[in-house]
């Protein structure tokens, strides 16, 4: 069954926004099972919207649009549809007294620019927006069935899982399954490399893969004859995934590193302290960014100066110039230092040179010292990083995460 | 002078990849003077990229494309092309030389796959690919000028300023001119409220937005005669624009706020301490994003227990017992601890509720104290911030480091 996404508005065709909505959407669409056979985005012009519409309809059965439904009047979806289907406009007077009430409620009157927002083409079915003034709307164009979103992604993604998802649900093939996997340790090429074959081992199979660096997400897309066969057959070829990766994969789904990292202290239940330096906070940002840190998490100490490293960690001038500051000894002595001043279980330090500048022949960017001390005693790593500042700290920040997740499994 | 934006492959088509490319190129095209009226994703499908090639070469001067120029079966560009030109595939001896040496310095052998890469439509222009395998090439469909290159954006990126933009910039109109602007501390409705009636008092000047919360970019792009005057016009709308937002516009372009922060510190001479709860290394994660912080970041103390506040910031247990770990009281001690620990010249501190649990009735979600410490004494300022932990966390550590610039400047 095939589906095509339409976005339309002028920030999108001048480069002015990034088109999130038309992979949010047809990720959708390819889970429900539709094949996706185009996105097209056009500027706010009529004759583009109604030309776009019309081919869309011919070669896809199911159109999803989002875009142009705003109060202003380069806003021209509806009147494009109408004269795509060469009906009249017609102004839904539940929709204006919803619009006119939200309205009230946020201390303002309503424009005549916002009452636009309660017209529709003839015959079209509205589909409500709980959470915005422009309402939605269905119509077909030469038998396909056609849905019409708001742009604003918060408003669109709620308006189509409540509104447009059940109403495809009963023309998708549901004959799909996908699994998602996360990993994090490989570059897409080599997890790539290692998956080589699944495809043709298990027919119907799709792998995809998914960057988003340091991670990459793998997805095993399984099609047959209905939908417990296609389970089957997912994740049939997701355990022979699983078997290839091994521990490259850390979760599933919408799993994320950092969350992974604090469940894993959570069932230790362990404390944790961090000493950062290079990488600046980034990786108590991470770990605080998902709700429930407070469970683990005591102290991250970025002592970005020398000073700091000594008056907070109590790292001895000694070590800092004896070695300097990205040396296995002053790495040890922060993590030591992050231990004794927080009284956590364990504590991550991360100390090295993330560039552009500051890098010599002995000691060049990328390089980055790591260590973890936990009651058993503390480990130290050396590693050099490639790339540029963001990339470096990332990576740092990650393999510091993945030697406190070890250190959980391993004591 | 119209053009297109064509993007290929099924990766994009269901969802697994946001298209950035094809925004990226939209924003190159649209300041060189073009009018980009579609962008169009396809799947590997070499009928619909035909279909696709053929369509909007009759509709625009110019098509820039991306993917499809891979080593594997799916990669269908180059055959695409010569069909909708009917011409046959040669394969180019410099192109194939290249990618072998290439091979070679990874220490690889070239495949018969990678030997495809040096395929083209007969009569094409080649682009070199000085860092990737796939070359791209230019030819002419219906008229139009067609562009093809790799989709890896870092390939497709210097290929186009290289290779693309010398070829177009005699076709594009070059009346145009545009200035960017960064605000921070206005929603993009405000904004555009405050700005409302510039695009009719200045003719040909489009004004766009662009939010990347919590901040909003403003766009003043003017058209002309000729560049000289799209550049006047753009100057003029531009200070209408200055006067009327004032101090929430904090800098130009490719500015960041992290890093006007850290310029206004290195301005004053100023060493910076921050102690965050809330927003858990996110306020020291920015600064240190960028490089250079070492100037005059000293120490970032993320004390997410209150045992921790105690002992690296040596706020006493009856101020955590008489007010909350989130008060005016609380954020003052964190802010002067920080100072006196580190010995930095001015000291910000955060601490409140991110959410989602943690709240009450008398500190609800939200609720955030932020002090700046400096040799004048101490202000703390409290304030709720709106939406979900990653917004509060957010809007609070901009909101820090708003505080930390207006304390440079006001002493």
């Amino acid at each position: 069954m095939t589906c095509a996404v339409l976005s339309i508005g002028t920030e999108l065709t001048r480069g002015e926004l990034v088109n999130t909505n038309a992979s949010w959407l047809a990720t959708g669409l390819t889970e429900l099972g539709f094949e996706v056979i185009e996105h097209c985005t056009v500027d706010d012009d009529k004759g583009r919207i109604v030309a776009a519409l019309d081919r869309l309809a011919r070669a896809a059965k199911v159109i999803v649009c989002t875009g142009g439904l705003g109060p202003t009047t380069d806003d021209l979806t509806t009147v494009a549809v109408a004269a795509a289907l060469g009906v009249g406009i017609e102004r839904d007077e539940a929709s204006l007294d919803h619009i006119r009430r939200r309205f009230e409620k946020l201390g303002r009157t309503m424009s005549e620019s916002n009452a636009k927002q309660a017209d529709f083409p003839a015959g079209a079915a509205i589909l409500p927006n709980p959470i915005g003034t422009a309402p939605g709307f269905a119509v077909e164009i030469h038998g396909a069935r056609a849905f019409f979103m708001p742009g604003v992604p918060r408003e669109m993604k709620r308006m189509f899982d409540e509104h447009v998802v059940p109403r495809i649900r009963e023309v998708a093939p549901n004959d799909s399954h996908q699994l998602r996997f996360r990993t994090f340790g490989l570059p897409e090429s080599v997890v790539g490399e290692k998956l080589d074959g699944i495809e043709a081992a298990f027919p119907g199979v799709t792998i995809g893969y998914r960057a988003h660096f340091p991670e990459i997400e793998v997805k095993v897309l399984a099609r047959a004859a209905d939908r417990s066969g296609a389970v089957e057959l997912a994740e049939r070829a997701a355990s022979e995934v699983h078997a290839r990766l091994g521990e490259v994969i850390y979760g599933n789904g919408d799993d994320t590193f950092a969350g992974v990292v604090g469940r894993a202290l959570r069932t230790r239940g362990w404390t944790l302290a961090i000493a950062e330096s290079c990488t600046g906070g980034l990786v108590g940002h991470l770990l605080t960014k998902e709700p429930g840190a407070s469970d683990f998490l005591l102290l991250d100490a970025v002592t970005y100066a020398n000073s700091a490293k000594q008056a907070v960690l109590g790292v001895d001038e000694d070590a800092l110039r004896g070695h300097g500051a990205v040396s296995a000894e002053v790495a040890t002595r922060m993590a030591d230092g992050a231990r004794r001043v927080s009284g956590a279980d364990v504590a991550l330090a991360i100390t090295g040179i993330a560039g552009p500048t500051g890098g010599s022949e002995a000691k060049p960017v990328g390089l980055v010292y790591l260590a973890v001390s936990t009651p058993k005693g503390t480990v130290v790593k050396e590693q050099t990083f490639p790339g540029e500042r963001y990339w470096i700290q990332t990576l740092a920040a990650y393999m510091g995460l993945a030697m406190v997740r070890a250190a959980c499994k391993n004591i």
